[in-house]
């Protein structure tokens, strides 16, 4: 599969030149990775600069006309070949440059502009709670990504073109149609669990270091490495990754519950997608996950599936109940109850398994109003706290806690929401396909080995890396298309019995 | 002398595409400092690859035609005012933009090839102790240097042409010249302290986390800040320039001396060279430190000429001997005795302020005598051996202990040792220039004030960047040419003092 001696001449160059736009992606990895954990405070002006030059390299090298040349070359010799690597290139590459041409340079720095702009104002409306004061910035980054859509005259909805970015293939209706079925199981699902009590957190404080440590040995469990991995700290959690061999999560700690063990299970998720991807594919850009929500499959499923399992935390409670003495004489029932409470709430990033998706259904479909034009962006704010109460039942206090809450819209990512709920979608359908396919998944983990989890996951999975579109792999991986039963029925049966439903 | 309105479109375009050769160097150093010190070790291979394709478009731009075209424009338009910042950057990156253009891509390749072999040939021949496993490497790095050497016809002496590379515009007649004074100057002040009894060591152990706090409180004495600089572990100590507000240093660490309060001492130094380069040339690839020599200048200075005084230990003493209590009842001459050791010996890193520059001479010799082909790289080890002897009348026990010791040639970097030395000289011009100019230096510096030297020093040194080349910038903050005296007269006067010589 790697490239071979008989490879074309035209295959070598467009193999180089890939190799180098790699590359500076790479180190535009790097760039943002060290701004965010170990950068010290004053450098964030020269960083900007520095990671606009790479950014600007890259896209430079991705649109230069030799490379549309080359991939035609390439294209038409791989033709007979459609399983290849060559022909994997030709197809995905062809689209990234294509992208790259399509999106003239002019409104890209526009957008950049618009954004910097946005950012400080959207900060500012955010603490003030006043939406008016970002509405201007809004509605500018709103219009441009307008402007982008219409360079993809071809797509049947507008709001396709910006989707496509984050999640190859999907469009307004196919994701309307999960996500209206997803919706359909959620709101019951959440409604009855609002009527049983409530289970007791688990007693604090969890010291830092001992989460830590917890964390370490759970990541490890997973396949997290020591030698081609590390842990730092940042203020909103991530994972970068900057080669094969060299992931790096990062998380945030709080002494008042565990979820900084969970956010380490999480960005461990995603590193394991990027870990696994075939080496064959290095340096040619496709050397990475296929989406963004596919990627959020992996860390969900890591998280959820596997992190606040019975199987799991059947192995694991003993030991944190070593590092967190107050947690003796817990149940194994009421830690998974404590760890899987269900509590529509106001802000997503706090959101549990089953009233997150919620939050991004609402998000999407502002979104799609926004950008078709049937909702203005002055009318955000009613339609984000009717739609609250609607989905979740709660009451949106004001805008810092409703439409301001989160910084995508300022960075003018629309399109991106919807990724985290086909994250939760995929997740479910990879999870049964998995338990399918090799029954003895649970006892494994149950016996502190997840390693036939992260096998199959390697195989259907991970190692495509770019190679199928995110269709193609579910397909090929569940034999589905995307599908929420699979994710509703894994919450159905999971709260069924931690609330005795 | 920031770029003005009136700027010429040649200068804006130029200063364009020197900003994107100065963040492809900076996204460089970053991979650099991350690679030597939080790189997951499995990551080394990926990150050679990375580096080599920064490196590449740094040199392609740099080498670019269209550069040179606007190099002449630039220099023709600022011909009439040779101080200012449009003719400092003509001068500089036109010497930059010829050698890129100059010495043949092919042969930089070679290099890097040659070096990539050398270097295990390296490692392995000094862990066996057997030069003649690395003498054929040698041998290919000596003859690729010299074709090196041979890209520039015009140079006096062929080493000239590598000497270049690290310490603009010096030569091997100029260097010798200094080394003959300096070595005559410090063979009999070396002679005389070995006949005094070597004073003795400070009892250990030394705590490694107190040592890091003694050491950043010195350093921010000397200017370190902490919201623009960071310190981190590393093999061997280094300081990376990632931007003006973002320096970074290492040290290593031994519980038996405090070797690793000296090194932060010397990094700090380096750093506050790059920290203080004045703003007008920041992303002008002007906007560094101009050579290695006058680099070495302030790491020595601020290490030794501050850092092993008595000005500086009347302050900090107390403060050690309350991290350290079994300094108690130490009196500060005997703790600078202890500081101040003269000891001839094998290993140029562990080399004192007196010996070290005696085992640099020797390297400059050798090297200058492969390039001009007056010795066999097979008789390197006798030469060495020999020389150690005269020098400081150590005998090699075998090559590992000798001329198997430095990376420098594994590297293939001829040219570069002599700057270590000069480092030293400048900082004997520099110290006694800045207290000619400010004489209360030493009793502010015993109040535990630093802050007048780094105002002399950024002005007289630091501000310039590259703007004057090291001859001129000694002119004019010392009113001399290159001088081993001052730096003499200052090891006299000390060890006179130490030991009562």
């Amino acid at each position: 599969m790697a490239s071979s001696t008989s490879e074309s001449a035209e295959l070598t160059e467009l193999r180089e030149r890939l190799g180098e736009i790699a590359d500076l992606g790479t180190a535009d990895v790097l760039l943002g990775w060290d701004r965010e954990t170990v950068m010290p405070p004053a450098g964030a002006q020269a960083r900007g600069e520095v990671s606009a030059t790479i950014e600007k390299l890259g896209h430079q090298r991705l649109s230069d006309p030799a490379i549309g040349e080359l991939l035609a070359s390439v294209a038409e010799q791989a033709a007979g070949d459609p399983e290849s690597d060559a022909a994997a290139i030709a197809r995905v590459v062809r689209r990234d440059h294509d992208r790259a041409v399509r999106v003239p340079s002019e409104l890209v720095a526009e957008m950049a502009r618009a954004t910097a702009a946005a950012l400080p104002a959207w900060q500012q409306a955010r603490e003030s709670s006043k939406f008016e004061r970002f509405r201007p910035f809004l509605e500018r980054n709103v219009e441009l990504r307008r402007q982008v859509a219409a360079c993809f005259p071809e797509v049947e909805h507008p709001y396709d073109a910006l989707l496509d970015v984050y999640e190859p293939g999907a469009t307004v209706a196919t994701v309307r149609d999960v996500f209206d079925r997803l919706r359909a199981g959620l709101v019951p699902l959440v409604a009855q669990i609002a009527e049983r009590p409530e289970p007791d957190p688990l007693p604090g404080p969890f010291g830092i270091a001992s989460q830590r440590e917890l964390a370490l040995e759970i990541a490890r469990s997973y396949g997290y490495e020591d030698d081609a991995w590390r842990v730092d700290d940042s203020v909103h959690p991530f994972m970068s990754n900057i080669a094969r061999s060299d992931i790096r999560v990062t998380s945030r700690w709080s002494e008042e519950d565990l979820s900084g063990v969970f956010s380490i299970m999480h960005e461990v998720g995603h590193g394991l997608y990027e870990a696994g991807v075939d080496p064959a594919l290095d340096r040619t850009t496709l050397g990475t996950g296929v989406s963004l929500g596919i990627h959020e499959s992996q860390s969900r499923l890591w998280e959820n599936q596997v992190g606040r399992s019975g199987a799991l935390w059947s192995h694991w409670l003993p030991r944190a109940q070593q590092a967190f003495p107050q947690l003796d004489g817990i149940e194994l029932d009421a830690f998974l109850r404590a760890v899987n409470v269900v509590r529509p709430s106001l802000i997503r990033v706090e959101a549990d398994e089953a009233t997150y998706a919620l939050h991004v259904i609402l998000r999407f479909e502002l979104e799609v109003a926004l950008i078709e034009g049937s909702l203005a962006v002055a009318d955000v704010p009613a339609a984000w706290n009717e739609q609250m109460r609607e989905l979740l039942g709660v009451e949106v206090p004001d805008d810092a806690n409703g439409c301001l809450q989160d910084i995508h819209w300022a960075f003018g990512e629309l399109g991106y929401f919807p990724t985290y709920a086909l994250g939760n979608i995929v997740s479910g359908q990879l999870w049964a396909a998995a338990r399918a396919a090799q029954p003895s998944l649970e006892q494994e983990i149950a016996a502190g080995d997840a390693s036939r989890l992260l096998g199959w996951l390697r195989e259907n999975v991970h190692a495509h890396g770019r190679r199928l579109d995110p269709a193609q792999l579910l397909r090929r991986a569940t034999g589905q298309e995307l599908d929420p039963e699979p994710q509703l029925d894994y919450l159905r049966e999971k709260y069924s019995e931690l609330y005795s439903l």
